[in-house]
Order: C-alpha cells, then sequence, then structure tokens
C-alpha cells in the first residue's frame, strides 16, 4: 500500500506480524537490526508461551541481547510494526537501543507518542531516536482484520 | 527498621533483594502471591543473564505466569522492594496483578507515583491497587549500601 518499497528491516517486522496472526498471535512482528545485520527478530507470543511480557519487541530485544552476550543493545535500531505500549518503551530504554522505528501509532495502547509518553520523563534513562509511519498501512490492515474476525 | 514486623510477603520480597545483591545484581527483589501461596520469587539479574529485560517484577511475572499455565495473574498481589519502572508497570498491567505492594519509592527511576506514572493513563487496560511504604528502610538500605560500596 505505500507508494515505495518498505525498507527491508520494516518488511521483515511485518513477516514477523504476520507469523503471528498465523499462530493465533496479535499480529505485531519486531526485529533488532546493528550494522545492517538482523539479530533478532519475533512476534508477539503471549498465549503460546503463557507470558504477559511477550510482546515482539521484549522477545526480539532479549533475543538481540543474548545473541550479543550482553544487556545493553548500544548502536542497535529496532523495528516493530506497531508503537510499543508502556512495558516495551521501557524495555527499549534499558536496552539502550539507539534508534525505534514503528509503523503504526497506537493511540489506544502505545506509550511513545501517546498516554505515558514514556521517552519524555526525566526518570527515562535512555531516550531512542524514534521514526513512525512507514509501513503504518501494512500494519494497520493486519490488526484491522485480525480484530474483525475475532469480533 | 520498621517498628511493627513487615509482612512475610515483603519480608520474602527483601530476601530477594539481598540474593540480588550477592549474585552483584541491583539488590531489588519481587514476590508473587496467589490466595496466600507465594508461586515466584526473583531479583534483579539483567546482568547475569544478558537480558535489559530481567528486572525482579518481570522475572517473578514471567515465573507466577509459566507456573499457572497462563498469561494472566488475576487475583495476584506482587510485592517489591522498589517502585516499579514503566517497564515493569507495563507488565503488572498485561499481567493483571491485582494488589502492587512496593516498598521504596523511586524518584529517579519509577513510573508508577514518578515520571510516566503508567497506571495514570487511559491507554493503561488494568491498573493494579497499589501499596506504598512497607519495607521502604530496609529496601533504602540496601540500594544505598549497594552504590555507595561502587562509587
Amino acid at each position: 500500500m505505500s507508494r515505495w518499497p518498505l525498507p527491508e528491516a520494516m518488511q521483515l517486522a511485518l513477516a514477523q506480524a504476520r507469523a503471528g496472526e498465523s499462530a493465533g498471535e496479535v499480529p505485531i512482528g519486531a526485529v533488532v537490526i546493528k550494522d545492517g545485520t538482523v539479530i533478532a527478530a519475533a512476534h508477539n507470543a503471549p498465549r503460546a508461551l503463557h507470558d504477559p511480557t511477550a510482546h515482539a519487541e521484549v522477545l526480539a530485544i532479549r533475543a538481540a541481547a543474548m545473541a550479543l552476550g550482553n544487556e545493553r543493545l548500544d548502536g542497535c535500531e529496532l523495528w516493530v510494526t506497531l508503537e510499543p505500549c508502556a512495558m516495551c518503551a521501557g524495555a527499549i530504554s534499558h536496552a539502550r537501543i539507539a534508534r525505534l522505528y514503528y509503523a503504526a501509532a497506537d493511540p489506544k495502547g502505545g506509550a511513545v507518542d501517546h498516554g505515558a509518553r514514556v521517552f519524555e520523563h526525566e526518570q527515562c534513562l535512555h531516550a531512542p531516536e524514534v521514526y513512525s509511519g512507514m509501513g503504518e498501512a501494512e500494519a494497520g490492515a493486519l490488526l484491522k482484520a485480525f480484530f474483525a474476525a475475532r469480533r
């Protein structure tokens, strides 16, 4: 639906979202990129994992930190299909993610540009650069179809 | 330092915090209680686990959800020695924790009664009852000694 090809990282995040949908989870995907290389990719999986913290961002961050052997992901980018919630924004801050790219805004649950605006308080010790909107049509369509099918 | 005995759950959270200190982690502990029974206990462990999300609250919530086989911890209490950050407050909300008891306030990093005040926005779909202050002297002394020793 975008008029120009999406960056590969966001295409991968959308592919993760679709994989999540196939698994019966809310279709949200995330990837962590370092120096142009994908080091982790994940989709929402709280139902399958019985883990309320298993949002795509948290899973991708945990996998990336494990892969790098370091709790800090300095210089890494996180690409995700939906605006992060407060939990995920906090995780992004703790992980020292350098740049956050999210596709669709989430006025009902987001905490980056809505609600708690986690990165905007002095209690937030690290805030990433934030870029939004790339892939928002694709990401939003996935979510809309998912919830429409379950109503 | 308290004039009355602390509730057992907070004593257990403080014991977890001390265990974290022994392991070289920031001394913060948490326990999840359901119907008067401890179903999970954890201390901060981001260094050992190479996991920036491994705060005591997140680890205790994940363990409790795994133990119950359910991503939702309806009716559960979370007892923690420090005011939760934005990430942990978000996790508490997603887990549907019924009651949160935290010992010491954290003006520099807390997101319950400071900063992002995660539970106070309409984007927060579930907010626990919050009780604070029990054990704050003990919890604060642990943290103060930990950081003083590292300066």
